[in-house]
């Protein structure tokens, strides 16, 4: 089954790929459109699109009447990427140069809107009949997106924000596109409102998961397969789920040293593991698995209206988010 | 009846005022929607607006069933001017600091996005029945409005800008919206397939009067009622519609000293009434004045259909941006 399933992710992959791949093609002025095309193309696992398609499929829809949708939440994806790593001031997306860096701030801004103009034409092609529902979900995926990531740009110069702060935050910067990927799915299967709804409270559960996983694979994961520096969230000073659930468990000497990381706006390499084994005694890594296993149970718990067999893909995407290395 | 149709200006503007100062109230963050108002709420003329209820009532709806939609085009329209005013490194937006000068570029880069976020809201609160056509009209506009942008941002650093190009440009970054106000003014009152259409052409060709008409303001209008100074265009080295079309009829020396101010990318302030004298001698004002007249009156021919009294306020409307001062 895990192997079929994995057959499944790959074909569809590919599919939204080649939509994506030729979604720019030939448009003018080529000066907007190369940078579009640029981050489009760039890979990425295309999990959103993915989520869109199974939702459609489960409420008895077809993957081929979603697939210009699942363009579409791929590329309002990128169009957030894009505009966040000019924000981030990032170097590197994917492992290339980030579009801000491989052009200018300019085109990156404008690039980036541009991307999100033509979601909205992407989804508009999957429509039929009343695009309200489904437009509306959309928009309102945008509309959290914009919040979250001002939230998370608050949070940089915050001294004192709570993990339940942090847990509306990711809700809107990642859960909430997640829940959106569902809900348009099924809304294209031409789900009931129950499905949509149930399909919706997974995607968002899954993308609460899905965000406190990229948490801790950051201070846990093994580097060659994790691809990126460990630890690096506590050398740039970030307030991650386990950060903050460090800071409200500890006291006196502990608690000190991590308000230093917040005064100082990070750590040094050098520090990385005597905070992580700190992270250690405090057991906030094991905090990190429990809520992650506590949004999974959550997300698949809401599909139980879809029946055994039909659930059983979105049980396997939710264990490959979960046990994933990278 | 010309004080008749002001004063429906004045009324509609401040409805669609209040609409816009209540719209992002009580939102959060703070820091998103903060900015966003403040730039919704820094005045304008609400023209855009203002096309989507005349064209509801002109096929036949009414003003109450737009307002929605109405304040969804200013919000779209401030949203490419937040992004337009960072990439220009604009400091002044309607007597006041720029959102990116009063608070960050991140900040008006967040700020701009969350704007058109909350335009597809808006728009979708108006929509009854099939939302395909409004949205697809108002995308269009978004798609359009981006690529008008990047060919603005191209024109920049070419050399070899044509007059043609110029006009293509303008119908994308100014004139594409007024067609959209328009046409979804129209799809809102529930005009006919032709009404939609005649209602979209009076808009786009506005629009190109409009965009030729605030270039030759720069030049020609009275510095006291115009608010700015005169011939800034000429010391930016814009590519304006009076410029091309000089720079295409001129010869010899006349050229030559064109050609400086593209090099030069700009001229000095000491140099505007020798090139305005320049304009004069070549006859590109009065050029200008012929196109805007041209324009114009193709807008106003395509309301043929609408008959003769529910095309009197667009008349009035095409007179007043005509005899403008500023």
């Amino acid at each position: 089954m895990r192997n079929n399933y994995i057959k499944i992710y790959e074909t569809e992959r590919k599919k939204v790929n080649k939509i994506l791949s030729q979604a720019l093609k030939g448009r003018k002025p080529v000066s907007l459109y190369e940078p579009g095309a640029y981050i489009l193309n760039s890979g990425g696992k295309r999990l959103r699109p993915l989520l869109v398609l199974l939702s459609a499929k489960a409420v008895g829809g077809s993957f081929k009447n979603a697939y210009n949708a699942a363009a579409a939440v791929e590329m309002l994806h990128n169009f957030t990427l894009v505009h966040d790593d000019i924000m981030d001031n990032a170097d590197k997306r994917r492992g290339r140069l980030t579009l801000h860096k491989k052009y200018d701030h300019n085109t990156a801004i404008l690039a980036g809107d541009s991307l999100l103009s033509v979601a909205y034409e992407y989804l508009l092609k999957d429509c039929i009949g009343s695009a309200k529902d489904l437009i509306s979900a959309f928009t309102h995926g945008l509309i959290e997106v914009c919040e979250g990531q001002s939230m998370d740009t608050d949070f940089e110069s915050r001294k004192n924000v709570s993990l339940s702060e942090y847990i509306i935050m990711i809700e809107k910067k990642t859960a909430a596109m997640a829940e959106m990927c569902c809900r348009i799915g099924a809304l294209l299967g031409g789900g009931s409102k129950d499905q949509v709804t149930a399909l919706g409270n997974y995607g968002l559960n899954l993308g609460i998961a899905f965000q406190i996983q990229d948490d801790l694979l950051d201070i846990s994961a093994d580097e060659k397969k994790f691809g990126k520096t460990i630890g690096g969230d506590l050398v740039e000073g970030k307030k991650t789920f386990l950060f903050l659930e460090a800071l409200e468990k500890s006291k006196g000497e502990d608690r000190r040293r991590l308000l230093k990381v917040i005064e100082r706006k990070g750590i040094r390499s050098n520090q990385i593991l005597i905070y992580k084994q700190l992270y250690e005694k405090l057991g906030v890594l094991d905090d990190a698995r429990n809520a992650i296993r506590h949004y999974t149970n959550k997300a698949l718990k809401s599909l139980k209206l879809l029946g055994k067999e039909k659930r059983e893909i979105f049980v396997w995407l939710a264990d490959s988010l979960i046990n994933r290395t990278s």
